[in-house]
């Protein structure tokens, strides 16, 4: 599997929106919104995230590292360089990486007593 | 990016539905479907859609721009031009634009006292 | 658009389950799975739903029809003929139509007091 | 449709926990995550999860296998062999199976009293 790991290189989520206030535990029950990649190959993937907003230009590159046969949930709630996401704000991401890989969008949303769940399989091309 | 930008030009939401009645402040935690839009070139995206309904003729089309490189995440609720969408009524829609964009929809449903979210990418072709 | 309407005539969705008791007013609030069906296109969709099941044949073909330009959500507990759909069953669908159409799943579980939502597109082929 | 089944026969699933703790009453209400398998082949499909995690090897391969025209809606908190799969722990999966197979993703939660609930088709190729 290792020279044709499953998965694509350019990646989109146009929902997001980290919600502002929280209920429960922490970190498990904060609300955040996470980007799950699945780095299935022999070798690691590099990986940018670019931010796009409704009235400003874009933030980022983010740059995260997947190692080899592993899989890591980015919150968007934890990226800091260049900047910090804001929170209840509108955004939108565009994940790219040099190996193929597989991402998928949830949210957990713990404004409320009980929690909110949501997920989507990136789009993909 | 700018010449390649990510994205296809004619999406489809199947499901429709805005609830009637709404907990918690407005507009965050007002019930409501969006369809998220993400326009990553360098040039404006003229989006158009239509809306279908299960006994009338479809309505629309809706005119919305995206400027260059942001998103604009459009609440069916807001839709006021030709016509408002109708509430706790079954609908679907088509949205078409001349640049390649990304569409996810979204549901915030408060109806009751806690929230529930759900969140697909749209079908693209 | 007539031509080339939107969407494709084999989908799939490998969740299904309808939950056993609701709460709140009914229809709108009965735990539910819905089919949503868009059909774009200037003539009638006939669509025939297979439903599969963990350990017996499958049911159907259940036959729906969606007019021209007209959106119809189905929802699997009024499906009746050439069988009702068990509740708190483990099921799959195949929905397969004569012209292009767009399929979106959706769940409202409304088994405890606050509901939960889930939805996504079906898979195509 | 027996030569030409539904499907596809490499699946991912990017986002993976099953929570820690549950509310209501088991199996029914037990938190769990499912991978939700079609088979619509007139022959078994021979299926292989391999679990990937974040600062471990991937475990697996686990095998299951689907009758022919069946679905078979595996709970990732029932896998045992070779191990189980660890609680309140990020992971992602590969789904790769020996004939066409549709696979859908759910996660309920019920940690809290009141239940959430997400839902996406896998990523394809």
């Amino acid at each position: 599997m290792e020279n044709d790991a499953i998965g694509r290189r350019r990646w989109a989520i146009a929902e997001g929106y980290i919600p502002e206030g929280s209920h429960g535990p922490k970190p498990a029950m904060l609300s955040h919104e996470t980007a799950c990649l699945l780095n299935a190959n022999a070798e690691a993937a590099h990986v940018t995230i670019t931010i796009y907003f409704k009235d400003r230009e874009p933030a980022g590159p983010y740059r995260v590292t997947v190692p080899p046969r592993r899989t890591l949930h980015v919150r968007f709630n934890d990226l800091r360089d260049p900047e910090p996401v804001p929170h209840a704000t509108d955004y939108a991401s565009v994940i790219e990486s040099d190996v193929p890989i597989v991402v998928q969008h949830t949210r957990l949303d713990s404004r409320q007593a009980e929690n909110a769940l949501m997920t989507t399989v990136a789009y993909a091309e």
